[in-house]
């Protein structure tokens, strides 16, 4: 029973997540599971990478899955695709080894979080952007984020009410950056991610873009050790997975 | 009674087109009409520079209108996107000369057309782009472009069923180019433009993209004069104007 690592666009939108949920919520694990049985069969399980909270988009979402199925990589993409939804697709298809974990095997992920940063809400970014109208100071968030980076307890930056066993985490790149007209991104990438963190980050650096806090006040929420220093989360459609890295098989 | 230009932007896709119709239809002029008409207490009719088709996009289409009130333009576009959807706002404003009429004064119109060339479609790209998932020939789409610059008339890429008094168009661009990734995209611009002709040209073109078609292919399809010989209409989800030019007022 051959082993599959799938790479997964999406447009989040419309999902209420990745976890496949209580039935009558639309998630895009459910969704897939739902087209992998139609195309063997019988019922399949997948893992997934990360859990996307509802309304965060994918370029690079990975999922693994073992099929009872005798078809090329290229072959059941195609047969994938036409049972997916326009909003969610299967964008690569590789074989992998049997232990292949798609969650513990991850070497690293790459967010991008963007933000419309003009005067006037834009209806074609939208889906894929938070509007943030006030002028934002891109070297200030730049020198906040540096304080960030490395291996820390990200505890003030958790979804509160989490219980994972340690919120240490390694933040290997966390960099606002301009983009043509007025977008802009921050791309982060670490390890592996605390339940809202990326979006967490980016609440606290934002308050630092507006002026409403110094460069310094992020490191100190960092030290406090406790969720309620931080900003208020950032809206889910700005986030994008954009991939995810593994060593090699 | 001061008259305004306003600067649109929208994502056509839950919109039937731009023209107000029977009751029921969602369109841009229908959703902008009663915006407006809440602000003024009062009916409002809007002139439209063109009429955009179902899922057809905007990131600069312009309506004239005048209103009975006292606003500054910075408060009006202000006034005006609060009563708006999140598929559509107001992204300029200006007061212009009683005399301003959208369609007539306009003086040229840049549309783009965006196509995804990747052999997977794209969910994050589905709602403004045309999946096209055969490798296209830019450099014959290129070829073919240059003979169909000018003044001609182009009934062989008006609807079909459409009575203008004169088919006769000038064609100032018409250029298709590579962007990041797999995508692509066709310049498009003009004084005015037939109906379906910026999707019928582009439908001609990826004929010859194809190599279904020789690149002389179009510029026969043009000395025709006759619908029947371009290709389909190409669909309207890859289509976005741009901008609408005005000489100084």
């Amino acid at each position: 029973m051959p082993s599959f690592r799938l790479t997964l666009e999406y447009d989040g939108t419309d999902f209420a997540g990745w976890q496949r949920q209580a039935a009558g919520q639309r998630t895009v694990q459910g969704t897939l599971e739902a087209g992998l049985a139609s195309l063997v069969g019988g019922p399949v399980t997948l893992v997934g990478a990360g859990r996307t909270d509802a309304g965060v988009h994918a370029e690079g979402q990975v999922a693994g899955v073992r099929l009872d199925i005798r078809l090329e990589p290229a072959e059941l993409l195609r047969a994938l695709n036409v049972r997916l939804p326009r909003d969610l697709a299967v964008i690569g298809v590789e074989v992998v080894s049997d232990g292949f974990h798609a969650r513990r095997d991850a070497r690293a992920k790459h967010y991008r979080y963007r933000v419309w940063n003009g005067p006037v809400r834009s209806p074609l970014r939208a889906r894929r952007s938070h509007h943030v109208p006030r002028p934002l100071d891109l070297g200030a968030m730049a020198e906040a984020s540096g304080a960030l980076l490395g291996t820390h307890d990200f505890a003030s930056f958790q979804a509160a009410g989490s219980s994972v066993e340690t919120s240490v985490r390694t933040l290997d790149r966390l960099e606002p950056r301009g983009e043509s007209g007025a977008g802009l991104c921050f791309e982060v990438e670490g390890q592996g991610f605390l339940r809202h963190m990326v979006r967490n980050l980016v609440g606290t650096l934002l308050e630092v873009g507006l002026g409403r806090r110094a460069p310094s006040w992020p490191a100190e929420v960092l030290a406090a050790r406790d969720r309620q220093r931080a900003a208020a989360t950032a809206p889910a459609r700005g986030l994008t997975l954009m991939r995810v890295r593994y060593g090699r098989p």
